[in-house]
């Protein structure tokens, strides 16, 4: 599957990024060792330390940027998008099968609902803070973004429920 | 100003949009009056009523259509963007100064949240469900969607708190 | 109609560009007199000579700008794009019916040779200079851009000659 | 280095793709061998050909697709970009080096002129036919696509020839 994993940018010595590393090396890792592919923004924050875990874990690593900025250190393929942060998360978000959001601002809750739009699954790693946390005030029935209910929204507090959320939708998949 | 109305899209005939004619059809009058241009997504739902109301008061009524669809029968300049649904929306929420936003689906909380990434003011008419209302329950300090307090979200109940609020913009937007 | 016309930009008060003037100083005022809406990139060059004729002569004067750039001094409707010079001008093109062509650069070759792909009819001022006359060299059958035939390109000599096809197409546009 | 592949799409079972599987094949063989990364369209005509030897010989192989639309059997990644034709090219343009034209109709000669306007080298395969052959008839100075002189246009007219310019240009690359 392509996986996208979205939520804080930012300096990864700072926080709110900082205290994220563990759980962040740990979806690298499963990435990886799941044999799926990972795309992300490419750039920093919670991002750079997906990227380390599943590069070194040898997955297949994909950063969609914005403008023709430069990625992070870990990416085997480097798409330069031309469009602005908004836009290019589209561009993304069309690229994945399921997304697992991890902390994050403003630019994390667009994922989050243009996900959504796009019928896209999405994995809420809950305790990571900002909207990941946010949106679930948000849901109605505690899985749907709107009346329409077009996709569900699953919550995992561990990787152990991350994974068998990931195992759940592998079925459902059309690959 | 150049001025964003966002909302439900859908049959104006039906629920939720029909109980909200009289609302648009106040906001379409206001922009009109105020020498303002109005843009929209170009379409139906509340988008259709807006538009309705501001083109026969002789406002300069712009549609920012998705792929090359057709736009309302009430728009003076129309758009057609040749990109999705979501992706249109940028290009909509670019183009403005300010945005009012009346319920809505995801595709409304995308463009509230798409305004704030871009700091446009956003002003919610409260009591008109959907995502106008739901986005509240995520506000920081009551007024912004993320800790970086990029741009100030207000809230009107009634078109004369409407009406003061975009007073008061004028002034800061720069023209 | 939707006119969108295309070609240099730059310095109105240099070369090539200002010779130019008096042509598109005719373009615009004849898009005016027809009631036709004239879209154009919306910054300098030519530009800024037929936004200048149309705007003056009443014209409904839209400019699509990339990114957040302004636009300049003779447009009614301003659509900032958020995308680079390259993209906006796809959305340029599916928002017109037909498209003149002045002079130009390469950006001038890529709205010309976009215009044909989106099927649009173009006419090429012939006597401009840059891309509107070199393209000419690549015509199959004096009109068509590839083997696919999909859309016809046409020459004018004059203000006459534009005339002329403007008011034949009309009759084929979809309106 | 990134090197992007264009030209004719169509059915490679049929002519004008059909005569060029041997060259196509080589280039792709070329690709890998030299440890790039191949990024086409993703889908049929000379892309097919491309990306299947670039991939038999282990080579990265990257497809940035229209829409969400699938791509051929020789992908590693799969980018879908929910831009249409033409807009996606420019997003295959920016994350590229080099580029490498073969055959085509207008679509490859909006890559060509794309590619120019974002200052990326390209290599014309000649004797391939279509616009990478016609482009020739516009060059200034039999090597660029207009007055500003961005980058230069290359010509082939073997794999001996295309591998001598990658390798020229392989020095000039900020990588």
């Amino acid at each position: 599957m392509n996986i996208g994993v979205i939520g804080y940018s930012g300096d990864k010595n700072l926080e709110p990024v900082k205290s994220l590393k563990n759980i962040c090396f740990e979806i690298g890792k499963l990435i990886a060792e799941n044999g799926d592919t990972l795309l992300t923004g490419g750039r920093d924050g919670i991002m750079d330390f997906v990227c380390e875990s599943a590069y070194k874990n040898n997955a297949n690593v994909v950063g969609i940027l914005p403008w023709d900025e430069e990625g992070n250190k870990y990416l085997n393929t480097t798409i330069k998008t031309g469009l602005d942060f908004s836009m290019r998360s589209f561009v993304l978000l069309k690229s994945v099968d399921i997304v697992i959001s991890v902390g994050g601002q403003v630019g994390t809750a667009l994922e989050i609902l243009g996900a959504y739009a796009y019928k896209k699954p999405i994995i809420l790693m809950r305790g990571t803070g900002g909207w990941t946390d946010t949106v679930t005030k948000t849901l109605i029935e505690d899985k749907y973004l709107d009346n329409r209910k077009m996709v569900e929204l699953y919550q995992a507090y561990n990787i152990e429920e991350l994974s068998q959320h990931i195992n759940n939708l592998r079925g459902d998949v059309n690959l």
